[in-house]
């Protein structure tokens, strides 16, 4: 009996009719399957905030807040005031950010890692947002982090003014959508900006499209934080940590994973439908059915700690439950 | 300026795009609203879990379990076994079970309030499932269970073989549904038997068809641990407590203060959306938007348990987040 059989048994002797507990079920089977046990259970979770800079927000005004924003953010989510702050600290989750790539020179604090690779991406219109050489330096700077952290959970979360253009991008290059498809107002744009930003965006995968391998995609197109989220999904797929994706960047980065090698993806948990515009599209390519549908499209990870304790649930309910024999219930009516 | 919009405004001023928090931020302005405060915070949640037994379950076998089951299930809740017990606990929920009428002789222990009408309805098929003075009895049982308990929130389990059947019931008789609409497998009926169900429930329905008060259909199907589900309702939203909804069962509670009085509605957060045919229709009846759709259908309060840390979030959110001018962010370019 295999592993995932022997998870399927030990839920349906739980005191509950069989499957009455839903896609909770199938989360703690795929959980023990990725962890590697019959007895799932989660220590030390990581919330990693990978954030930088894109070129193509400075040079063509694609987002609706100004590229200070991405440094400002990240001072406010070390300071503890933004949304995945508030969210990590309820649910006893351990915060990092990572300068990936971030225009702006931090000084050292607890819970910031300096991995910049350059102070922003160039501007994807008019080459690759990033050398194959910077992209690779990005996608190891992702593992690193990763392998120097502690616990067997790693939720992406991710910052950087225009980041949902390089997405979109990657989900069109990738997931084989249309611009309209995926192109949606980020943070904020009005109908006319969605269609300006649609436009920068067109230039830039005409410009590309002769780009093929998941690694060159990424390099056309950025960004840095979206590069090391890919090393920290490989990384952590491959020492058999649990992956919590967040929403239209993070799921970027596995779309970019997932195309490298498709084995990562039982790794990851997908926490919700975003409600950024070509989010279901890039679920819906990889088979992916998200926990939450909340119509958040906030970003920083905290879809990913809003479903945290879903996981946690799904892990008591596999190992705390009493079954009908040790409690003494009558099973179904014959 | 009145407190729904105070709120807003709090949510707006927030280090996040306008709305980016999605159902989180109506979630968070609701438990403001209900709690009568800007600065929303949920003390002491109380997991009450109502049984009863179900003459319609006796005498028919309408049920895929035995009757025992309920007061086994009892013990197993109150031994730490069941599902709401593992969830209550992970999330500090204190958890109470009220015998309303269960077929059993319970030996006082703790957390077990004996709170018996009779050993069980009557059979609805042969006449009302309890007398107007037994109803009013486990409604006002349910009233005093809450005004007990410490805290401002509620979250409503219950547990009690026999118990979709009654909630059919109420559904086809308050909300409109035909019984092809709203008769489901419950704990895990074969075709044949949710066939069976369905004859037996047609029955029913037509021994009380002029039933028209909401407290007369009520009284007509049962059961003990609606009826104090519906006197908790009225109490909690009386002493305006947040009221956590679970799934098929205690929404048709719902539906029947609702009848009373559709007063305590907005104290009211739909947990989820129950695997259990039906529920759909109450939640729309209601104008209900549930948080989870995670295919549950276990009843217990296990949804509400599941759906709890997102209120405690949605608190969070509104007291805790910096705001833009707070954290020294830029706003939306102009």
């Amino acid at each position: 009996m295999n592993l995932e059989q022997t998870l399927r048994e030990r839920l349906d002797a739980k005191t509950k009719p069989i499957g009455s507990l839903g896609r909770l079920e199938d989360l703690a089977v795929q959980l023990g399957v990725a962890l590697g046990t019959d007895e799932p259970s989660l220590d030390h979770p990581q919330m990693i905030v990978f954030a930088g800079d894109h070129g193509v927000a400075a040079a063509h005004g694609v987002s609706a807040y100004p590229r200070d924003v991405t440094w400002q953010m990240v001072k406010n989510i070390l300071a503890g005031g933004a949304a995945v702050s508030v969210l990590a600290r309820q649910h006893g989750i351990a915060l990092t950010v990572v300068d990936c790539g971030v225009d702006h020179d931090f000084a050292p604090q607890p819970g910031l890692v300096l991995r910049k690779v350059t102070p922003g991406t160039a501007d994807s219109t008019q080459g690759p947002a990033m050398t194959a050489a910077e992209c690779a330096q990005a996608i190891q700077h992702g593992r690193e982090v990763v392998r120097a952290l502690p616990g067997n959970a790693v939720l992406l979360g991710e910052l950087g003014i225009g980041n949902t253009s390089a997405a979109s991008l990657l989900c069109a290059a990738l997931a084989g959508c249309t611009l309209d498809d995926c192109v949606g107002p980020g943070t904020g744009l009005d109908a006319a900006g969605v269609l300006r930003k649609r436009g920068v965006l067109q230039r830039a995968l005409e410009l590309h499209k002769h780009a093929s391998e998941p690694l060159q995609v990424l390099a056309a197109y950025g960004g840095f934080e979206i590069a090391a989220m890919v090393g920290a999904i490989q990384q952590a797929a491959q020492e058999r940590r649990v992956v919590v994706v967040d929403g239209f960047i993070s799921t970027s980065a596995v779309l970019v994973a997932h195309a490298v090698d498709p084995k990562v993806l039982p790794s990851c948990v997908f926490s919700h439908r975003s409600g950024e515009r070509g989010h279901e599209l890039m679920l819906r390519h990889l088979g992916a059915k998200p926990l939450l549908d909340l119509g958040l499209r906030l970003g920083e990870g905290s879809g990913a700690a809003l479903a945290w304790p879903l996981l946690v649930s799904a892990c008591l309910i596999m190992r705390d439950m009493a079954t009908f024999e040790s409690a003494r219930v009558s099973g179904k009516t014959p």
